[in-house]
This record gives structure tokens, C-alpha cells and sequence, in this order.
């Protein structure tokens, strides 16, 4: 099949989780910027539970443990991660601003209303994205489908050198993991994100600007 | 004795160890911002090597083992920086200018020229910058005074919450790690300190920007 215009190379590529509420607050920005600004975002996935994982830490570009080999009955952030993965791949086969809705709901769901990532959580993300509910949950049903898409996503994360989310990439080659604490009204987020960029394309080549926290 | 002028609470406080390379960037920065722009800031040490001890893991606010506690005959790493330390204490004692001069000339004869951090390379350094060399002499003897101007500067990083340098501590209360690879010419130090000021005041709270890195 072919790729859906918002992959489209122009577009700048958000890595993100489920579990990271940093992650929501930076797809709450982007959305703003994609509906009310123009801009285009492509949404792919970074494991934190496969970042973090003991069998990865010699290094982040190689891993030799995989999310997408794993079966249910992991840890509670395995199963919950894996499960919000593959229900946003089967989401994203609705289009672009369904995909969207239906990100935006989990990641209220579980980081605004302090929800679980269970099933019946995803199943009220659905039904609130307005998803046609028997085509999600047939493309649910192709998991092992939906594994090779979200493996695409992991590797090239991977080769990123993500580590965390949420992390843009843009398209004319930076990409930084960007944490911000507050949720940025719509009328700051052209000023977030322009401050985000003019960091990543100073002349500087700034590395990293990272807040010390006191005691 | 009294604090000089420029330890003044309105100063922008810099963390800085001679053993980084970011340091000697940061110090270069904030040297033309000095100069050229009126720009006031105060020189404090942060030790990476008490920073990262394996007996300080457990808490960077309360670190057990302290750099102004060591002898000479410890690593490398300790010795050139506790010398070099002890020696910039020394130079501050001469006046803000002259301990500036010191500090770039130990930091340029380390990262630019590949020195080692040894008792010839600060003679040098002392030399270049101007010193009167029998004061400096008599202000390297006071051992112990120096030690405790060091241990003060440590003591304030760990409350901070410094795990970096160089570590700049604006008036407002915001601080961060402002890590950045290229030296920043003149005609561009005022755009790059506004960029990290807007970063740590802007209302998204922004906590990091990390860049990653390619395989």
C-alpha cells in the first residue's frame, strides 16, 4: 500500500509513548500547529519500556530486545505500551485526523484523567475518535501486521538515537527530545515551537539545555 | 572580607569545571556578553569529579565525598582539576578581571591547545593573565582558605542540583546546562544568550532540549 501524504518527507516526525506524559503535552502542541498553523506532523512511536531495557544498555542504536517480540503478561508498562501501540497502527489506517483524535484521547485518558491503558480505555479513545469501530477492531485483529509497522518505527528511532519522548525530528536533520512541564495554550504554541527550532539550528549547535533541579 | 562586586545577587552565576570543553565554550560566551554588552556573572566551580563519584550516586544534593577533601596522588582527572580550582581561587583574589584572564587562559591552554592541566600550564596561565606571580604564589600557599572557597561553591552546585558544566543560574531562580559544541563568535553571543534565557522563561516550562544523535 502507499504511504499516506502525512509521512510525506517534509513532515516532521514526532517519536513518542504513551506512557510519557511529556509526550502528550508535546502532541497537544503539535496539533495545534498542524490545525491551526499548516504544519505537518508524522506521528511514530519510541518504546521507553524497550529503550530502558537492561538488554539494550550497551547501545541504543543496536537493541537485541524488541517490544514487538514480546506477548502479553509483561510488566504492567509492557503490556499497556504494546497495547496503545497497536491500537494507534490500526487507528492510523482511518486517516489522518481520525489517527490524531484517536492519539489525543488515549493520551488524555491516560495522563489528563489518570486512566489505565487497558482495553477499555482503548476501546473509549475509539468510540470518542469517532473510529468506524468494526473496521478497528479488524485491523486490530492484524496484529502481526500492525507489529511490523510499529518494529518500522522502533528501528528507526533506533537509528535516531532516540531516548526519549517526546523527540522531533525535523526535516532538515536535527532532532531533539523536547520536555516541557506545561501544556502550551494555542495562542503560545507558534512561539514554543519556533524557540524548539532556533535551539536546534543556532549556529551554536547546541547540544543540550537541560533545567537542574533543586533538592 | 567582603564579596567583591561581582558576586552580586543580580549576577548570572556560572558552574564551571577547567576539565570541560563546554565550560571553556560557555566561559567564552559569557566573556563577550561581559565585555561587550554589560553583562555581570559571578565564577563558581562545579567538580565532575565529585559530581560523578560512585559514592555520590545516590544524591547529587547531598554529596558524602567532597574534592576539597582529597590529596594530590588520586587520579588524574582529581588532580588536574583540584589544582587548577585552587589555582583560579587564587587568581579572583587579584580582581574580576584578572581571574576572567586566568580562567580563558587555563581553559584555551586545556581545549584549544591540548594541555595538560599541570603546574607548568597554570604558571602560564598565571603569566598570560597578568598575575602578580608573588601573590599568586603567597594565595596558593592559603591552602586551606582556598579549600573552603572551593567547598563553598561545591556546597551551593549541590543545592542547586548542578550535574553539568558549564551550568548557568540566572537571577530569576531558572538554571540549566547549556551545552553547545561551537565557539560562538562575537557578533553572535547576544542572540545565543537570549535563545537559553527564552528557553528557561518560557511559559511551557521547559525542562530539556536534547538533541540526539545519529548512530
Amino acid at each position: 500500500m502507499t504511504q499516506p501524504s502525512f509521512d510525506s518527507p517534509e513532515a516532521v516526525h514526532i517519536y513518542f509513548d504513551f506512557l510519557c506524559p511529556y509526550a502528550w503535552r508535546g502532541l497537544e502542541l503539535a496539533d495545534v500547529l498542524r490545525r491551526d498553523h499548516g504544519h505537518t506532523f508524522a506521528l511514530r512511536h519510541f518504546s521507553l519500556v524497550q529503550g530502558n531495557h537492561p538488554e539494550n544498555a550497551e547501545s541504543r542504536h543496536h537493541p537485541v530486545w524488541w517490544l514487538t517480540e514480546q506477548q502479553g503478561g509483561g510488566s504492567e508498562m509492557l503490556d499497556e505500551s504494546l497495547r496503545a501501540f497497536l491500537a494507534d497502527k490500526a487507528a492510523a489506517r482511518q486517516g489522518e485526523d481520525a489517527r490524531w483524535r484517536f492519539a489525543l484521547a488515549l493520551l488524555r485518558a491516560r495522563h489528563r484523567d489518570a486512566a489505565s491503558l487497558d482495553a477499555a480505555t482503548v476501546q473509549a479513545a475509539a468510540n470518542q475518535a469517532g473510529l468506524n469501530l468494526g473496521e478497528f477492531e479488524a485491523d486490530l485483529e492484524g496484529d502481526e501486521a500492525r507489529r511490523a509497522e510499529l518494529r518500522s518505527d522502533l528501528a528507526a528511532a533506533a537509528e535516531l538515537g532516540v531516548f526519549g519522548t517526546p523527540t522531533f525530528a525535523l526535516p532538515s536533520g536535527h532532532a531533539a527530545y523536547f520536555r516541557f512541564a506545561n501544556l502550551v495554550p494555542p495562542e503560545g504554541a507558534l512561539a514554543a515551537w519556533q524557540l524548539y527550532v532556533s535551539v536546534l539550528e543556532s549556529d551554536a549547535r547546541i547540544e543540550t539545555i537541560k533545567r537542574a533541579k533543586r533538592a
